[in-house]
């Protein structure tokens, strides 16, 4: 029964899952709000999405609300963490402890959703042995025993875009599955391992789209 | 003739606008590199696209290549750069003078691309005259009278996300079209204005999908 719902989930288009974190954010509001149930309708104002968008998405996992009544938020939320893996935490190590590393290191949003990053990394060795917030930086020949002491599976990529494939060709060698890449780049990686990109240039190039007046 | 073209690309699913500029990146590389003619095949490769998708997504801006004969790399790159509006400059303020805000005025990405941040504000009047990289911290006070003198569109936002709406909220009423938040929150915005938000945590959430051997 569980590995056909698995197995279902292969079917699963990128964009879906994509959205399904924005999903989890709002029923989390709602929960704290000890709101029970909510419907289509309500959560496609919340997320501005159509209804018909929000029943669609959520269909690709079974069934989750009964016509006319609604989705029970509780229930909803806990099955959406479990297929995203976010019921259970994971641990991070961030390479380049530079100006932008130190932010990433200081940001406050990862560690209440569940990611913990319980290392950095940086090659100039000059680095080592530096504090910034509770992390302290480590030498990149470290890197192999502490990801496996650990159990780190995700990478975050704080590296000028130059060095940047060679770091994350580096971390995949060593069995991260998971990479954050800030560089302002698109690397290559194999297909057992998922990348995400963070590139506001990229996300700037798609609003200006919108702000010429094509829709004028 | 341009009216009926900018009429159209109102059909335009955002997806597609979100994939534009990887286009235009992949393009702006070749054209680099003296490349002349591309395939949907060989620009698939590049993107880890189906080439029926670039067939599709292009399709939306009219014809662009002759049945087997590939698409014209700098031709194509100039229509692309034209419909986002990246033939030209943009200028933005920053708000928010914090650790990430300073990551962001020191991110060299921006620049070459055309994004300029040509001012910085802070709510904590302390900060007030400080110098970062070459942007020099002003009072919130002085926000609309520079958004207007420079003819800044955009409005980068670095503050914690209790005051993220309210900054965004401001930006708007002095005629900001364009938001790039960088709290974790997602910020109701009128119609007429476009919002991007860079949440790393959705990233990671939308990830570990993968990580978790849904699809092993």
């Amino acid at each position: 029964m569980a590995i056909e719902r698995f197995d279902k989930y292969t079917e699963v288009p990128e964009v879906v899952i994509l959205r399904l974190p924005l999903y989890a954010r709002v029923l989390t509001k709602l929960d704290e709000d000890r709101e029970t149930v909510i419907s289509s309708h309500h959560l496609g104002q919340l997320l501005q999405m159509t209804p018909a968008q929000i029943r669609k998405d959520l269909s690709y996992f079974g069934r989750f609300g009964k016509q006319g009544r609604g989705y029970n938020i509780r229930f909803l939320l806990e099955e959406l963490k479990r297929i995203l893996g976010i019921d259970h935490g994971w641990k991070a190590c961030l390479i380049g402890a530079g100006g932008l590393g130190r932010a990433i290191l200081n940001y406050p949003g990862f560690s209440p959703e569940g990611f913990e990053i319980v290392s950095a990394f940086d090659i100039d060795e000059s680095k080592n042995g530096i504090l910034i917030g509770s992390v302290r930086v480590q030498s990149m020949k470290d890197l192999p025993i502490i990801i496996s002491e650990y159990g780190i599976k995700i990478g975050i990529v704080a590296v000028p875009s130059s060095k940047a494939q060679n770091v994350i060709d580096h971390l995949i060698k060593h069995v991260i599955t998971g990479i954050l890449n800030y560089a302002p780049i698109a690397p290559i990686v194999p297909k057992t391992v998922t990348i995400r990109n963070i590139d506001p240039v990229l996300s700037l190039q798609s609003m200006t789209f919108y702000m010429t007046g094509h829709d004028k």
